[in-house]
């Protein structure tokens, strides 16, 4: 039997309890459904010193160009307080029109609503002129090491290529058809670390404060703003997300004090420009002695945190197009285009080919009583099967 | 036997390990050295619930005025590091010509003298023409809750009134003879929460990053300095202590943020001026938007360190002028009248009678090897001799 059911389906992964780095059975679920409509599964494990294995899924259906890529996950966040559920978390019980369960908008929800429009399609018309694969990880929501990118390595040695890319995370903020998402700001981090002299306050001319250097640090990195937005991205904005001493005696000045930082950027930077600008910031900051008059510079070390979420932008009018139309066709409404919000795997597939993300509604997302409206997953089913026929058109005219 | 030999008597008082809130022996042996010299002395107890009961004492000579107090503590800070002494912290080994063991500056030394000099003062000229006290306590160096202000409050009760203090805390940075101390600046202590709103770094907007509010307060108490220092005071000075947040995931906005803070103050503040300046240089900085642009002000709260030290200086002619002129007639240097430092004891003698501080020199308090040359024991009780000799000559003519 075909899936072309999205409730189905999504009761079906539900109840898979996938928390990472558990696959749970989704994936043989998932892996159940596509087969029947001539999909060729491949079950990837990936394994990392240090870290838990994970299994991850990559299908194809067809051999030929153009080749469509469908990209998620089906691993889940914890549940958080279970006995706070109003229906459990792996149950997947519908009430009031809405279907409850963890995954279920992110993006379990997702998954199973393209799989209804992948065997929908079929059904009307048989497989596309050109090929579908699904590339699903099972770690996306934890350390994402043995995830989408070992998944797409793995892929593209085994000479994968692909055309474009949808990625089915929940991208609408209020209603099905708000948002499309066609980039992503990059996000750095650091760690900065400032020495001073231990002593007492009573004789800070022996000691050397190194909570003065810190404040004098971070402000230069949260003023003045980076850059003014540009014409498809908001703002940068640096967040100082901690600065620490734990200094219990009042009267003693500390030796060391340390902060670290998170920046969201657009494309009027790169990773690495930006961390030009930020050392630039910090060592001028060191000089300025408002603070530390008749000073020597702050003493101060950074330490960035691995592998930096790189900026991207998408620009491919045929991948664009056909989602926007497919959305606004079945909506009635006309999606936003939008880099806002936090990284997501597009940003690893972005370097294979054109991606773009469009899912269920976000509101409920990591949250207790994550749920999705059964009208939503008929909806955003019917938005898929039209942006494939969109797009093979597209790309096949 | 008279007690007129200073390293005796710091030998005996070295000797008893009264490391705050023991009495280790050392006030029953100052009994044993004050009785024989005609002083009347009271063992005062003096308790408080949630501290540790604390012995004091006060021993009185003469029942006439003109009264001088001496003050100081018997209690010393713990050895630290005990193996990496040359000679035992309590042993009162002689090398070198140096005297050994905790306390041998901080302040049993100064006491041991002081014994001495009214040792030799009575065998030559017998009692002097008034009264001399000792004020000592057993509780300067720990929670300092049962001590001088207990015993001060005992004594007052008892219809004690004194004229003139010497507190003999070593005031010398280098060299018997640098320094008087004739006020102390004030210290007081506070506790910034800023409150903020948790969130994710790349949803700022929906967050209130309290980092920014804390940077923006801490920084207006550090800058502009809150005064050039007046003629008899160094600058007051207000060090930032600690900021804490304790906040491990870089991704995550903070829901609060902390800071302490300690100002040493001069003779232009009270304290109660001082935490009024420093409330309106903090809801000035809270409303300021530089870092926090369109917000509303910093949400936070100040908590003050219970009992402020109160800011003083002592103008008595009489007193100043005997203790300098005794300093210079044995050292030959004019010894310079100084209010630097940290606290003392001398703040709540002040509330009694015009005080002042001279003793050994301190560069080894409170470290490992504590140690007094002896022949700056010698040195200190010829001068305290000279200085008693000179204030009963001055306050009786
Ligand atoms: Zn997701
Ligand atoms: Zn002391």
């Amino acid at each position: 039997m075909f899936p072309t059911d999205p409730i189905s389906n999504l009761a079906t992964l539900i109840r898979c309890p996938s928390v990472t780095p558990a696959e749970g059975g989704a994936l043989a679920a998932l892996e159940r459904m596509l087969s029947p409509l001539g999909f060729k599964v491949d079950r990837v494990v990936a394994k990392e010193a240090g870290t838990a294995d994970i299994e991850n899924l990559y299908a194809r259906l067809g051999t030929q160009g153009p080749h469509l890529m469908f990209a998620g996950h089906t691993d889940v966040v914890p549940v958080g307080d279970e006995a706070a559920w109003t229906h459990g978390p792996f149950s997947a019980e519908i009430a009031d029109g809405e279907m409850y369960g963890r995954g279920a908008v992110d993006m379990k929800g997702g998954i199973a609503c393209f799989v209804a429009a992948v065997a929908r399609h079929i059904e009307k018309h048989g497989p596309p002129e050109g090929s579908i694969s699904f590339l699903i990880t099972g770690d996306e929501e934890g350390p994402a090491i043995n995830g989408t990118v070992k998944l797409l390595e793995w892929a593209a040695a085994q000479g994968e290529r692909w055309d474009a890319s949808l990625v089915g995370e929940p991208t609408n903020p209020d209603k099905l058809g708000d948002m499309i998402k066609i980039g992503r700001r990059g996000s750095l981090s650091g760690r900065i670390t400032v020495h001073g002299v231990q002593g007492h306050a009573a004789y800070p001319h022996l000691a050397d404060n190194p909570v003065r250097g810190v404040v004098q640090l971070v402000q230069a990195l949260m003023y003045p703003p980076f850059d003014e937005g540009t014409e498809n991205f908001q703002p940068s904005n640096l967040e100082v997300t901690t600065i620490d001493v734990g200094n219990a005696a009042v009267n003693v000045i500390p030796a060391k004090a340390s902060a670290a930082f998170n920046i969201r950027f657009n494309d009027s930077w790169t990773a690495e420009k930006l961390m030009a600008e930020i050392v630039s910031r910090l060592d001028k900051a060191a000089r300025d002695d408002r603070l530390r008059p008749g000073r020597a510079p702050v003493s101060y070390e950074i330490a960035w945190n691995e592998r930096p979420s790189h900026v991207f932008l998408t620009r491919n009018d045929a991948l664009i197009d056909s989602l926007s139309g497919a959305v606004e066709s079945v909506t009635g409404r006309r999606p936003k285009l939008s880099t806002t919000g936090g990284t997501s795997d597009a940003r690893f597939i972005k370097d294979f080919c054109p991606v773009v993300e469009f899912g269920l509604v976000g509101q409920t997302m990591h949250m207790v009583d994550e749920r999705v409206a059964i009208a939503d997953l008929e909806t955003l089913t019917t938005i898929y099967e039209s942006f494939i026929a969109r797009w093979f058109g597209h790309a096949v005219a």
